[in-house]
């Protein structure tokens, strides 16, 4: 990513600082801070950060340790990397004076309750006392609307990821194992020379089908059953995110409906996106078609989600919490029948939302027309 | 693990309630998790839980959606799974009636402000109110005392990645990639039946290997430099982690020295350790010879870490937050050198303390006698 990204990003950041009464803010959030510092290391276990940035309005810093000095001045261009031996909270507080801070930004649906309690007695006990503020989101909003630069990542990593199910596709037999065919995926899409892949890749076979979120288990690929491929890789930190439904044998009467009203209500879904409409106003448009065929209680789970930095991230596109779609929104469309200990169908596409209605930025086009 | 295993556990659990000031505590850590249901879902991403458990003196439910209600219903026994629709705290407040909570334990060191701050809603509202006690690692601290199964899985995952490491060791040439080492080890860990690799895995070659936690690069590996390896495979769930440093060609003085130094250094710890000693007494015994050989600038990090669930768990061996070493522990015993610039070394070995003293747990024994 180049420099005017971060500086561009950076300039967003503290436009938004008057609006939430904070002169400086505190990101530790792994992605959120990537996002606005370039420093690309991941939290090596939930309780053992790799940094945090501070920012007010003149001055960012990172914050981090002995580990990870050298590759954070490396990549977190323009800001000043403090290195510190004990721990984030002591030395956020030391940087207080510096910074001039008197009222705090803080993740809220990140900071733990400990380093929150921590920060607390710190924040109270300067002179002059700091105020904690929880930002709400405030760097997962700005990470919805993606730059050319992220699109441009994000389509290759759709694009290695199509590929790589194209070739697994093309190798699928009867008897292969679940477990291994996603493994041949990860192996696959590290070859492609990518990161690695998003999440752990599904392949749910059979009765398996029929569990929206299965985990590759030892069964069996068989023919005659519906076989779930929901796969993601990731290239320069952004994820991909799809899902195929495939059949070897073949199609019963049964699959091949469902797999229509499923596809069908997908396209339906792409075709009519347009910006200003609402998160839920789009997966009632997939949700209402699967209704009207019957199948209303066979879909559970939302139509999509937000994707990028991470494999899940705003917006949701489901029935609760509208939210308005705009411009440069990256998500998925994945309308679903499970039919519990039969199988099921799920289609996902990811999509970015153009002024003109949604481009379809996976490559992959295995799809039955019956 | 057997069931009479998580038996154990619940009743030990349930055994320090009284003077945690407690009646039922909230689990939503997932290795804490698993450690009291037998429930092995990780969740997806930080911020999206696979479930919790909830637990007063004579019921253990465990709270999920729909994703993980037939994996919940599997695999933890004795658990009565409930599903929700609408997220963890709205569903823990729904049982408090139920379970006739008063002094709820939660988790301060996992629990994020978003989430304690709804609790705090919920727990103030209900009638009769709730009061919020954090745990303090009170799991965690269960954790630390592995039974003989757990050290069973502890045993063949150290015996997999000794396994593979020897194997990667032995084809190990000039020319190539520390990206590429890094990537050949994680496949073979899963061809040996791993579940995976426990962390990502460190090759260090050259000055790279004076960075204790160096990502592997695009670095070509050479002749006449030390290569750090630092290793481990996930099996069962439970971690190994082990670290070797190799050379390939005639290693000049410099590099005999320093190895022969950390490897007594090491030795010399894992000669002494004993129940009832002190972690800071055991740090002290490898860092003061390293002082002593003029090379106490060089050693920056802890002597080694606990390891289980997770691959860095407690206790801690360093110098500082003294805690008695017991018997059941497992833990790793790790000193280096680091020489800037240049190259460092660094050997680890996982261990069991037992009555006597330690007994390793890795396999591997490709260390240099120089």
């Amino acid at each position: 990513m180049s420099q005017i990204l971060f500086e561009n990003r950076l300039r967003a950041l503290r436009s938004r600082f008057d609006s939430l009464g904070v002169d400086t803010v505190w990101i530790i959030q792994p992605e959120n801070r990537r996002y606005i510092s370039g420093f690309k290391a991941a939290d090596g276990q939930l309780n053992e950060s790799s940094g945090s940035v501070v920012i007010n309005l003149d001055q960012a810093l990172l914050l981090t340790d002995s580990r990870f000095t050298t590759q954070a001045q490396e990549e977190a261009v323009g800001f000043e990397v403090i290195t510190y031996k004990k721990g984030s909270v002591g030395a956020l507080s030391e940087v207080f004076d510096r910074l001039n801070t008197r009222k705090l930004g803080f993740e809220g649906g990140y900071l733990i309750w400990d380093l929150y309690e921590e920060l607390k007695g710190k924040a109270t006990q300067h002179s002059p006392p700091v105020e904690l503020i929880p930002l709400c989101g405030l760097v997962e909003e700005m990470r919805e609307f993606k730059a050319p630069e992220e699109v441009e990542s994000l389509s290759r990593s759709a694009q290695v990821m199509g590929d790589v199910l194209a070739q697994v596709v093309d190798e699928l037999r009867p008897g292969q194992i679940e477990r291994d065919v996603a493994w041949r995926m990860e192996m696959l899409v590290r070859e492609q020379g990518a990161d690695g892949v998003a999440f752990t890749p599904i392949v749910a076979s059979g009765p398996n089908s029929a569990l929206p979120h299965a985990i590759p288990t030892g069964r069996l690929v068989e023919e005659n059953e519906p076989i779930i491929l929901d796969v993601g890789a990731r290239v320069d930190g952004y994820c991909s995110d799809m899902t195929r439904t495939i059949f070897l044998g073949k199609p019963p009467s049964y699959f091949r409906e469902i797999y229509q009203i499923v596809r069908e209500a997908q396209v339906s879904a792409l075709e009519y996106i347009r910006p200003g409409m609402k998160t839920n106003e789009i997966d009632a448009i997939s949700r209402d078609m699967i209704k009207k065929a019957g199948f209303g209680d066979f879909f559970g789970h939302s139509l999509g989600h937000g994707i990028g930095l991470a494999p899940h991230e705003r917006p949701a596109i489901g029935p609760l919490k509208p939210e308005v779609l705009k411009e440069e929104m990256v998500f998925t469309i994945e309308p679903g029948i499970y039919i519990p200990g039969r199988g099921g169908v799920r289609l996902e596409e990811m999509v970015i939302l153009e002024k003109d209605g949604a481009r379809v930025l996976t490559t992959n086009q295995n799809f039955y027309s019956f």
